[in-house]
């Protein structure tokens, strides 16, 4: 199964592909997509919507893993996360590759079974994880890749609970 | 000019397109895009980008303006129109039509001249300014006529402000 992790912004939008073959997760490909901060809204959303096409053509994935705003503490940024995400999930429906929202904590839970977890945490257990030498760089794809494995885990987590049903 | 107002929401996006001359201004069109409530977010989104691109490319408008979010009540509910409003921009940047954004307090004190006018002296004014025998249909409509109007009379404020200057 190929995962394509996505962390989503209005200015860096990280993305990292991860393929699994039952226990086994290799890193494919990762990076990110940033927008030239002077663009406005309109502007922003049109270059994210065309570069993430073009990913998500390229990579192909079966399935895409994106992490949902948070919100509560900042409203403003919250929306703006929500504009990026909702090109995601338009991209996603585009294509027809069924897609998945993971909140912070559960993405914290699932890849460093601990829901309070800080960010560099999080980076350092996907090094780990995926067997790497260094942190995946930019932090967004990182963090991108923290979506993707939260949701392997995830579903094989269902898969279980579903044999022994 | 011709002025293309926006109600985004991701179950009901009402759209309204007024034409002015200098003082005048008459209704063209009106209506709304509906969604399966049933339907997931990605294909709702999908659904209003295929809708309102046609709407777009078909009323060709000089402008668009949209009501921006209000956050503070409910989160949620913010993340949803955002969604929405996401779209919006996006099939503005992608057929090269400006857009403008109008918090629901500006809308009223346009429209209404008094900033906490209820949703239904709004959408009597609404029918009043555009000399209608009825509220337009539906509700989202007539909202989406008030932003329209609101834009119309801020940019004829900033006109005013210029040569004045």
């Amino acid at each position: 199964m190929r995962i394509l992790g996505v962390d989503p912004g209005t200015i860096v939008l990280g993305y990292g592909l991860i393929e699994s073959n039952q226990d086994d997760m290799v890193l494919v490909e990762h990076g990110a997509v940033r927008c030239n901060a002077r663009f406005d809204m309109p502007e922003r959303l049109l270059f994210l919507y065309d570069e993430f096409s073009s990913v998500a053509r390229k990579l192909a994935p079966d399935v895409m893993a994106v992490e949902t705003p948070f919100f509560g503490e900042n409203a403003k940024s919250a929306l703006a996360i929500g504009k990026a995400q909702a090109i995601v999930l338009l991209v996603a429906a585009q294509n027809r590759i069924p897609v998945y929202e993971y909140a912070p904590r559960q993405i914290k839970q699932h890849v460093a079974d601990y829901g309070a977890s800080s960010k560099e945490q999080i980076q350092e257990m996907v090094k780990m994880l995926l067997d790497l030498d260094e942190v995946p760089q930019p932090s967004d794809a990182a963090d991108a890749l923290a979506v993707a494995i939260c949701h392997l885990r995830e579903s094989s987590l269902r898969d279980l609970i579903s044999m022994s049903g």
